[in-house]
């Protein structure tokens, strides 16, 4: 069971988000430099990403005013948590300074002890805190704590950015599910490949790399088994060293064949099938020395994989964030289902006249257009990437 | 016959495009002055707008060095050109002067007598020149008589924008057709409107807010017929004083029925029909008394209006540029046929599911992708603004 997580619990904590007794924070000068240091602590937060979930990322910073003294982040699941691995490089030097954390720090025994302990016994005297930690366990409390022990608390400083990098984390705790990015590459006429089904060479170069890229920022790239048999995917990201998401592939009749690459190559321990049919003999066979996972989910009354329980069960696995990369299928049922957290259109500078549409498999047919939010809109190289979320 | 545009010649002048003499225009002091005046050029000629087709729209400033002398713009067809204007109102002051103008001067006599002329017997010792005009009576041979008389010039001073903004007198002399911007509405899934056909929803007030001025950016805006029988639009610009653009309706078979807004408002002078039957006798005995205008055009091998032929009667006309509006089918038959100068794509922030397509009407099937290059993204409003190009 991972540290932070754990089943319910009514907040009973409210937090004052603006503290504004004589803390420091109170002149332009000094929130620029609280502004500095909870950067750094998103920056180091990153360095354990892939590593930590279902735990959050965070980065810890102490600092003497403008005087850096430690730095520490969370590196994996079960590792000391950021602020513990900044007070001990501190030492004695952490009495009367500040310490900036991403996240508000914990106040219950879990894998660790409480970080909470540790920073009142170092003598810690301001806290800047990103965001609260929403697992009900702390949902304020550890803030609480720290005030009650007389250290001046902050909390709320970039927060956009300090939810945003734990967006899988805060989506698991709040939706007991993974936070979910749905990729599409369209033609401008809406098609995700040409009349004979290629799609390849929909997008150009500089999409590529922004979508391997998105890769190593999730804990999974998902995708159905018709894009498994039309372009036999690796679904890697850019450098296969460190962190390799976890590749899973919805196979509701468990078809998928041993020489394609995500069950064959040599991360293929990094793979997921997702089936209704575990129990096919011969697939099992196949699969036994293999180290591939299989994971059983039930049918829901169109015979596709019930989406809702597909994610629940991932989320359990630990997969806190999930990277979806097509094909139509399962664009539409995402979609209709609204199980979409973000979506990411690329447009590329085609007309293709006719092809392959990019949704479908509506589990029924709209009544109502789906709506969206466009969040951000840029050029990409020689396509444009759309931003947005659903309303 | 328009007085700036005939039908072919050989350019035979050279033009210097950057003059490095003693010129004021040395200092960046200088070019930031330049830049002032050609910009209030620009100006200017935008208040010729709609009238002067297919004449360019002209501006015209004398100055001495950061003091304003006197200003003119070519205000319609066949009134006096903007140079002779601005020339006019200065009088003696213009002697020793510098003179602004987005376009070269004219030399030769049309509707008016050449500008050059005027400008050299005005006494003006420099010209500041945004663009060369193409029209082979013209080409370069009007800088070549100022300079052989002895006066400064500089030609191609934010050339880009004034090119821009005689871009349909430009495609006019260089293609013998009008400049042509298509704009299509679109939802994520390529769709024009949903499964009932409606489509007025699709795209949000500031798209709408922007259409409408792009109406009388243009000298005439164009829809198909099935567009007319849909929707029933009039075609306005936001505002209905001054410059309305011709309204053109594609209608091979002479089925527009005299109810239809466009043939029967207060404005149905402004609007013309493009049909293969004008013998219909019962349609020309329905029109006869109403001063819609009806233009006859052949019918490619597919029975659809041949398009070439239709642009070609229009620029004789005296239309520089037209708005197409749609439907799937005329947008399907420009793009098939690359007579697209412009494309607006809105992306509205909605999928759909079922729909009527971007484009049909494709007059073969396309074997290759049609490429575009984006040339500008952004947010209006809810929705998203794709300007391209076919490449």
């Amino acid at each position: 069971m991972p540290d932070r997580v754990c089943e319910t619990q009514t907040p009973t904590v409210k937090v004052r988000m603006e503290e504004d007794g004589k803390s420091r924070a109170q002149s332009g000068f000094f929130m620029d430099q609280i502004e500095k240091w909870l950067k750094r602590t998103l920056e180091l937060a990153e360095q354990g990403r892939g590593f930590t979930s279902p735990n959050p990322v965070v980065g810890a910073v102490i600092a003497d005013g403008d005087k850096l003294i430690a730095e520490g982040f969370h590196s994996a699941f079960g590792a000391p948590h950021a602020e513990v691995m900044a007070l001990n490089q501190a030492g004695a030097a952490a009495r009367a300074a500040a310490l900036y954390v991403n996240l508000e720090p914990c106040c219950y025994f879990g894998k660790t002890p409480p970080c909470v302990d540790a920073i009142i016994k170092a003598g810690i005297s301001e806290v800047y805190v990103g965001t609260i930690d929403r697992n009900p366990r702390v949902n304020g409390a550890g803030i609480k704590i720290l005030e009650n022990a007389g250290l001046k608390v902050r909390v709320g400083i970039l927060e956009d950015q300090a939810r945003r990098i734990n967006r899988g984390f805060l989506t698991y705790i709040e939706k007991q599910r993974p936070w979910i990015t749905l990729k599409l590459a369209l033609s401008v006429d809406g098609f995700i490949a040409d009349a004979t089904g290629k799609s390849r060479w929909i997008t150009g170069a500089e999409a590529r790399k922004f979508v391997l890229a998105q890769r190593r920022k999730h804990d999974a790239i998902m995708v159905g088994m018709g894009t498994v048999f039309k372009d036999d995917p690796a679904l890697l990201p850019e450098e296969c060293t460190g962190f390799i998401p976890y590749r899973i592939v919805l196979d509701e009749d468990f078809n998928m064949p041993p020489r394609m690459k995500l069950v064959s190559d040599e991360f293929r321990k990094r793979t997921v099938i997702v089936t209704n049919c575990g129990e096919k003999p011969e697939k099992l066979r196949q699969f036994q020395n293999s180290d591939v996972q299989i994971i059983r989910s039930s049918k829901d009354e169109f015979g596709w994989l019930d989406l809702s329980e597909v994610f629940l069960k991932l989320a359990k696995f630990g997969i806190t964030s999930v990277y979806c990369e097509g094909g139509s299928q399962l664009a539409g049922s995402l979609i209709s289902q609204r199980l979409v957290d973000e979506l990411q259109i690329f447009i590329a500078p085609k007309i293709l006249g006719e092809g392959l549409r990019a949704f479908s498999g509506f589990l029924q047919s709209l009544d109502q257009a789906i709506r969206l939010e466009w969040e951000k809109v840029e050029q990409l190289g020689g396509d444009v990437l759309l931003q947005g979320r659903l309303t």
